[in-house]
């Protein structure tokens, strides 16, 4: 039995419908709007609401941090990396996206915290999908739920026996593998986000594993002015994102109107 | 008594020297090259070695992620914003920048987890200064050191009494005081950096406080293409701010030679 907590994750839960829902638990002693509104999307989509003491919340989710609502969860379903490749995004089919495709592969992600925030940006980037090795990888958990504010119940997530395969796979589809590395070249800043490709970031500390540092066709790096060598992984993997992201959207708004650009200072 | 720890936050402490160092305490069972280094480090500079169980560097860490070593420091010395403002980042020094300052000014971020990523990102992206609220603000302990992989030790930070004076100031200064805004507007990726600004962040979840929102030139928004509403606070600031060091790199680069773009597409 796998539980969700929090108000952002449980309502994002309900409305994704990425996961079957057993049932929603409430704290009895709590009530404000939002949770009626919860309470409320419950009743719409027909899930059952049980009323219990906090305590009780707090016993399933292992932390006070529930605020007060948890859902009961089946496990999460992956898709593979097929349908993934298939599959159209929300983007694109929305005309937000320049018709390239671009996603997020993690190679030995173990803390939720990072995975959860990598989740959060990557939905927030529009990222196309999100590939996770089966193991050495944190799993999907709640407190990946929990950090992630709920995307990691939005985003495409494909689980994959072997990385390097399926890094393969995608570079015979076309797409282009670029690995994150401290010594990589180019700046990431330098390169053309704007054909199919994925975004692979390597382990807290230690990098990429050598096999899929070698299945990269580039190794992006990111400048670093001061004294420390490299930036938190899911800072890193932002800031990449969201640059794909403005290169892309360049292009869409290219070709719809032409980009206002707006100068800091007046003079 | 304020304790550091952790390799590279104690090398980073003696290398900076932004704190007088009373000993560093190195764990009795601990032996391998880095530390080895570290304590050479320690002989060259003249600082006093302690050789001591593992279990007391855990209790005065109180943590057990010191990794064999803890240096003993007397409280980090802070810059007053006009020292902040007069000085000359490193970056433009060795002509690194174009010229323009970059500024960070964080409003309320009271997760050291937080305030540690953002010190790291800031040395990173080459910011000129970080300006700190003294009251609700984290302070910037052993765990923000070591969030922030030593970089606490070594960017600029001025400690302010109050907020909105200091930004006050630096308009008059002629620096443009930029906010990070859900509902602002225009998007961060439309603006141009290259000029002096400041760019503030607010709280985890409640974002900037009133009175400084009111005090900001512009509000910016990072544009969010899921169904997550904003990022991480830690992940919001650094996609801004490396946004403005490739702005602010471009100038720079465009004038020594012609900025090469690398295609990822062959054809």
């Amino acid at each position: 039995m796998d539980v969700l907590y929090g108000l952002h994750p449980v309502e994002e839960a309900i409305r994704s419908g990425a996961r079957r829902l057993d049932h929603v638990s409430v704290a009895r002693e709590r009530r404000d709007e939002r949770l009626e509104r919860l309470i409320g999307l419950c009743r719409e989509t027909g899930i059952r609401v049980a009323l219990e003491p906090r305590e009780q919340l707090t016993r399933l989710a292992r932390t006070d941090a529930h605020q007060g609502v948890l859902a009961v969860v089946r496990e999460r379903s992956f898709l593979g990396i097929e349908d993934l490749l298939a599959a159209r995004s929300d983007a694109e089919s929305a005309g937000r996206s320049n018709g390239n495709r671009f996603f997020l592969a993690l190679d030995g992600i173990e803390d939720p915290h990072n995975l959860g925030a990598l989740l959060r940006t990557a939905d927030g980037a529009g990222v196309d999908g999100v590939i996770l090795p089966e193991r050495r990888s944190a799993p999907v958990t709640a407190t990946v739920a929990k950090t992630s504010a709920g995307a990691s119940e939005h985003v495409r997530i494909a689980r994959v026996t072997n990385l390097v395969r399926s890094l393969e796979q995608m570079k015979r589809a076309n797409i282009w593998v670029l690995g994150l590395d401290e010594r990589g070249t180019p700046d990431y800043m330098d390169f053309d986000f704007r054909t199919d490709c994925v975004l692979v970031l390597g382990r807290e500390g230690a990098g990429l594993h050598d096999l899929v540092k070698k299945t990269c066709d580039h190794l992006l790096r990111i400048p670093m002015a001061g004294q420390v060598s490299s930036l938190n992984v899911s800072v890193a993997g932002a800031v990449v994102m969201y640059e794909a992201m403005r290169q892309r959207r360049q292009t869409v708004e290219t070709v719809k109107k032409p980009a206002k650009k707006l100068k800091g200072l007046g003079s």
